[in-house]
């Protein structure tokens, strides 16, 4: 599937009400829950989208729509949200993630962008010339990537609990 | 981590509005998507949930908790959807799994279930002994991983419009 501007922000608007639902509410064993050491748990993924959307997404447009001389971009910071979210409940990162989504989305469609602009490159630092349509592709793809991680690590808990269906479920062993 | 029935419940009564959250009024480009031949699309999805609340947890726990002579499940119809869904819509069908399950939750707390409802015993046609708790844990487990099945699927339909940060995102090729 190719990328398409309008498909790509109906699931980008959609993914913090879709986290919400599934996680507002929860107790700690579900909130605080990982695949295991150093992986992460649905408090960890909405403090790194909120990185996310603070660093990572827009920024990166914003220098690629620029084209100004220096055209490659900051490192993401992977582990941010483990300083960021402290002391934050998850009902309060969900609720600014709610905030600077919609935020993000005005600015995205305020652009107007064109074919032109979505063929412009940045420079990634790792990957070299990439384009803005794969950088807003991305943000997509990262948005479903981290709703299903999310639905794997909590399912995973269960991963005894549901003894020989656990055949049934390649999702527990993944 | 032990299945808790207050615990499973919460992710269950959550699951109908997180897939509204994900899907409800998107294009067919997301609902139809699947991962290739014979694999499954997010509208697939709605309607094989759907077929397991009509004939699959709440019937095999009447099954298990009448412990009667006959404590054999029927087995369950993985493609029922692709017959029952027909003309119907993805809205048609959110709603209509919103229903039953809370109905079918209804039902289940109406139950007040002890420890003791828990262990008894039923018999999977291909497993053979199986618990009240296994059965209950695998309903949410099926959920989640089934959740984290439409993330995927949708994901993957930007496999190559991320263009190198395929790299990056190993859902692509999972």
């Amino acid at each position: 599937m190719e990328f398409d501007l309008e498909q790509g922000i109906s699931v980008l608007e959609r993914t913090p009400r879709a986290l919400g639902a599934m996680l507002a509410g929860l107790g700690p064993a579900w909130i605080d829950a990982t695949e295991g050491p150093d992986t992460w748990s649905p408090y960890v993924i909405v403090g790194h989208l909120i990185h996310g959307e603070r660093t990572d997404w827009i920024p990166r447009a914003q220098i690629i729509l620029a084209q100004g001389a220096e055209r490659r971009f900051t490192p993401f910071d992977r582990f941010a949200q483990l300083r960021e979210s402290q002391g934050k409940s998850l009902a309060e990162l969900l609720e600014e993630f709610t905030r600077l989504r919609a935020a993000n989305l005005d600015t995205l469609v305020g652009w107007r962008l064109t074919e032109d602009h979505l063929n412009l490159r940045g420079e990634h630092p790792e990957f070299g010339a990439v384009t803005l349509r794969q950088l807003l592709a991305t943000w997509v793809a990262h948005d479903l990537g981290h709703v299903a991680q999310t639905g794997r690590v909590m399912a995973k808990q269960y991963r005894e609990a549901v003894g020989p269906w656990r055949a049934y479920l390649p999702i527990l062993d993944r």
